[in-house]
This record gives C-alpha cells, structure tokens and sequence, in this order.
C-alpha cells in the first residue's frame, strides 16, 4: 500500500508563473484561478495545461453504526442511492451529466438491493466483499481482509477510467458516514468527537448527542492508534478506504484529484498523512455546511473556490466546482498578454 | 428614472420550494443551490426555470480621480482594455466564450483610442457623450446630462440584448473606478473611507493612503446628500451610473441579474436603495478579494457562491459563477424524487 508517486520537474510550474504575470489583469487579481493553473501545469509537466478528461467516481457502503441511530435515514437509502446515481437521478448524476463526464458508481459493501434491476443508463459496480466490517465503536470498522478489498476496489476503479483522464473526482455514498469521517479525521487531527461531529444529513438534539458520544467511544478504543492506514481500517468505511486507495493511485499515475466536502475531505487528509506527495495533487472544491468540514480544510491549509452551504455528498460539491477548474484552464490558455494587446503596464 | 418592476404570484416560488423537498437529497443538503433554482423560479414565474440565454455587458468609462494618482495602472489601459475585452483576449472574453454567451462592451465614456481600429471579433460601442465629467473630490463625478446620458447607454444596452435573455451579467472596466465605487457606497452605508477603499489593482502603502483621504474628502464634500441618484451623480462614475440604468431595465423586463464584485455590487446597492424591489432580481456571483465588498454584501443580506479570491471586474467573478446557476436549475428540473426513485425517505 506504499505509493510511487512521480517526482515532477519544477520548471513547468515556473513557466506557468510566468505566463500568470504578462496576462491582461493587475497580478494576482485572478486569485485562486491563478493558482488553480499553475497546480495544474505542475501536474501535468506543461505550461499549458488542460482541464479534461475529468471523471467522477462515487464509492457507496453500508455502515453497521447506522443500526446505532447517527443518521436522519435509513440505512436502505445507500443501495436505493446507488440505482439512482446509476439511473442518472441523483444530484452527482445531473451534475456529470451536465459537466458532460462520466460518473462511475461502486459499491464497495451494501448489504441488499431490494429491488436489484439493470436498465437503460444504470451503470454500476459490485465490487467484491471479503472480510468483516465492524460498528467501529465496539469494533474495527474493517478487519484486514475487508480493508484491503475496498482499497483494491478503489485501485481497480481508478485503473479502469479512460487513461487520458486528466481530473477525478471522488464522491461517496454511505448513510451514516459523517460518523467514521468525524472519527478519523479527530483522531488524525488529535480534536475531541465535540469537534468534528456534526449533522451530516440532519440529525440534530438528542441523536446529535448520541452521535457524538459514539465518535468519543470510538475514539478512546483507538486512542493509541496513530498509523494512518490503522486509523483508517480501524474507523473508516469501506468507501472511504476505497476513496484513499483510489486516490493514491490517482497521483501515481499524474491526475489532478479535486476534492468534494466532509468526507472526501476526510479521506484526502487521510491519504496526505499516508504520504505527505500527495497533497501536490489535490484540489479543495468547496467549502462543506458539514461544520467539521472547516477543521479539515484549515488543518491541509486548503481554501475551497466554492462557497454554497452544500452537505450533500456524492461528490457533488466537487461537480459545482469542476466549471472553476476549467475557467482557471481556459484564461491562462487564453487571455492576451500585455504585450499581445498593446496594455500599458503597472505605473512604477 | 423610476422603475416599473413588475408584481409577480408567489405560486412558482411556492411550488419551485415544494418540489424541492421532494428531491432525492436531505433537506437543504444542496445550500444556496436550491435557492437559486428557487430565485429563478419566482422571477421567471416558472415551477421548472431556465438557466439562459445568459449575456453579459461590460460598461467602460474613464475617471478624472485617475489623474489624481489612485491607480496602479495608467488611465490609457481603459480604452486599450475596451479592445481587448471586445477581440476576445480580456478575462471576461474568454470567460463569455467558455461559457457561450455574448459579451457586449459598451464603452460609456473614454477620452480617446490611441489607435482605434475595428476588425474581425471586434465588438464594441462607444455611446453618446454629453455633459462634463469631474473628479468627485472637488466636483461631481458627473453633470446632470452626462449622468442621463450614461444612465441611458445603460438602460440601451439592456433594451439591445436578445429579447429572449433571461439571466444578465454586468460588468466594468475603468482605471480608478475603484475610488467611486467606494466613494459611493460609504455615502449610501454611512461608512468612512478608511471603512471601505481598498487596494483595487493593487495600490498600497502611501498610494493608498491617499487614496483615501481623496475618497474621505469626497464624503465629506456630499455630507448632506441622501437622495440615491444623487449620491449616484455625484460620486459615481459613468460605468457605474450606466450598470444601474442596466439593471434597473433588466428587472423591469424580468431578467435576472446576477452582480460581480465591487464595482458591480456599488451598482447593485445604489439599485436598491433607489427602489427596494430591484433586490429580488439579484443574486450575488462571487466574494471580491477587495475588503469593501464584505461591507456592501453584508448590508445587502448577500452571500455569493464563488469564494476564490478574484478581484478583477470586468464582470469575471460573475462569469465564474454562471455555471453555478447552471447547476442549480439542472438539479432542480432533472433531479429524481423520492417517489421515483423509490428512495426511503426520512425517519421521523
């Protein structure tokens, strides 16, 4: 599970600054849109860099917490979720859509479809389910066996999109899964369950309560875990185990990752303590209503571009914020330079 | 000047938050995004609304305070910028053309082209130019003609737009017009000038300094004035004179208005002091990295989508954030019900 993440040549990087400097526009004046081109040219080892293909993958499991109330919904949502992501119903599946990228759906562990059916536009994946998963609070999340196949499963699914994709997005599916993203990432960011556990898909009182104190539970079992992927086994789900291994493999072979909210997040921050070189290759979307969300996002000192209060999941932040990316492209492609355009510069 | 906005049935809005919760997502999981969807909604008078045609406007005009020293740039870059933006080379052209709208530049007072040319994807219109124009320190910005001429270009612009347009972006382009800009919305606010001028293109230090004290004696030299249109005459520039006929137009015709950042905001706050309904026609597209935007969107109750630093106008903040009204009016009309995907829903 060691990755192999390419050394890049800075000169890319430099050249893209360059560019960012003569372009028609005070400096700087682009903000993050400046910076998002310049990551991406680093990326891509190419001053002008490209915004596509971009792909989006949503990873989905069952959570055995979620017999222990922390969600607003029941746990037969997850697979009734998958058909319609897979059906082109569901918000991640509109936003694709739109964004006209593919939008990949596996499961990496529900327990049962109730109506289990193929059709016209469903599109999806069983991965295979080995191993024992766990309530996380009494229990580990995953033994070895059923960690290592989520992970694989996350691999094989960044092993089987388009090879010139160029962006991924993960997103994920998994009633009840603010509860293990709440309790990894405090564990790896040292904070108390109080910090990091939140609505998720809007449990509120006395069930907020009750969450909170399972994340707590969870992590005093834990307390003396600290390896990354131990933590991981030892709280997360199956999709985000997925998530992490999709991602590691996502960097070895050069694609930008942009990240979606919480629990994305969660498994971003997850993989960056696993191996500190895959930061280079993120990008934050946008800024989660998930309140732990915030916690994430200053501790990887990540300033999402945008800002709309969306708790979804699915990756459909990360969705919203794809145009961004390609905006970013586009006017360092394209904008003329001073010189192109015969602008006078700065007064000295 | 008065507008005749019309009264709209607050039955689309109605039925646009009613099939919102019905959506196969947790309530609200979607933030600003179900609201815009549900903006567009009332305004269009439509249970499933459109997201275009979309268009944007970028008004240019000099500014004599220029000449006082509040730029980094000398005032020659508007008219040279006037050329860029309408041969495609400027931020917002390419971002009009990513996203497949027209972009209209409407030049509304500039002194002179030092090499006026027309050519291939050159498109552009110099608007009539009457009355006298001052610094708005020692004298108003603009006379009473030249402030009826600009607001006319403006409501002109508007009234040329393919009567179809239901979404419209106003941008600027004017070297100095930062100064107005904050000029204007401390007058309106009752703020200081240390409260609202910021950087602009990037001055700083003693520049700035001055800045403000040019921007302080401007206040105190329209003291008594309250009346918008006079606060609008004296302190605004002619760009901004013309967004405000602009969007006044926009909402008697019942477009949406979707407002940049400073400049465009300083537009959009004189808009709705001069008549409260125009508000209901705005939304607000992206965060300006200059501080007085904070100030003007707090006092509006606005809270933009975009949050990626730019600070550059042109209307290229609200250009990034047009995909984002894509998205929301996509999620609202495609997205399946819980009903149709045989979703459970929530646990009571």
């Amino acid at each position: 599970m060691k990755w192999n993440i390419p050394s890049r040549d800075d000169a890319y990087r430099t050249a893209a600054m360059a560019r960012q400097a003569i372009l028609t526009k005070p400096t700087g004046a682009l903000g993050a849109l400046e910076d998002v081109a310049i990551w991406l040219a680093d990326i891509q080892q190419s001053e002008k860099p490209v915004a596509g293909p971009a792909a989006a993958i949503v990873f989905a499991a069952d959570h055995p917490v979620s017999h222990l109330g922390v969600s607003a919904y029941p746990r037969e949502v997850t697979p009734m979720m998958v058909m319609n992501l897979a059906a082109g119903g569901a918000a991640a599946s509109v936003l694709a859509r739109l964004n006209g990228i593919p939008l990949h759906v596996v499961d990496v562990g529900t327990e049962s479809y109730p109506d289990p059916k193929t059709g016209p536009g469903m599109h999806w994946l069983r991965a295979e389910q080995l191993g024992a998963v766990g309530d996380l609070v009494e229990t580990d999340a995953m033994d070895p066996s059923a960690f290592k196949a989520a992970w694989e499963a996350g691999v094989a699914a960044v092993d089987a999109l388009n090879s010139q994709t160029k962006i991924v997005i993960f997103g994920e599916m998994g009633i009840g899964n603010t509860t293990p993203a709440s309790a990894l990432s405090a564990r790896l960011m040292n904070k108390s369950a109080a910090e990091l556990v939140g609505p998720g898909t809007g449990v509120e009182g006395d069930v907020l309560k009750a969450k909170r104190a399972l994340v707590q539970r969870a992590l005093d079992r834990t307390a003396g875990t600290t390896e990354p992927l131990e933590v991981l086994r030892k709280l997360g789900g199956r999709e985000i185990a997925a998530m992490v291994g999709g991602m590691g493999r996502a960097a070895e072979r050069g694609m930008a990752i942009l990240v979606d909210g919480f629990i994305v997040s969660s498994a971003a921050l997850l993989a960056t303590r696993h191996e500190s070189k895959i930061r280079d290759y993120m990008w934050f979307g946008h800024r989660s209503a998930e309140p732990g969300h915030a916690l994430i996002l200053k501790s990887m000192e990540a300033r999402p571009l945008v800002d709309a209060g969306l708790r979804l999941g699915e990756g459909s932040g990360a969705l919203t914020a794809l145009p961004l990316i390609q905006a970013s492209v586009a006017l360092h492609n394209e904008m003329a330079t001073f010189e192109e355009a015969a602008v006078p510069g700065k007064v000295d």
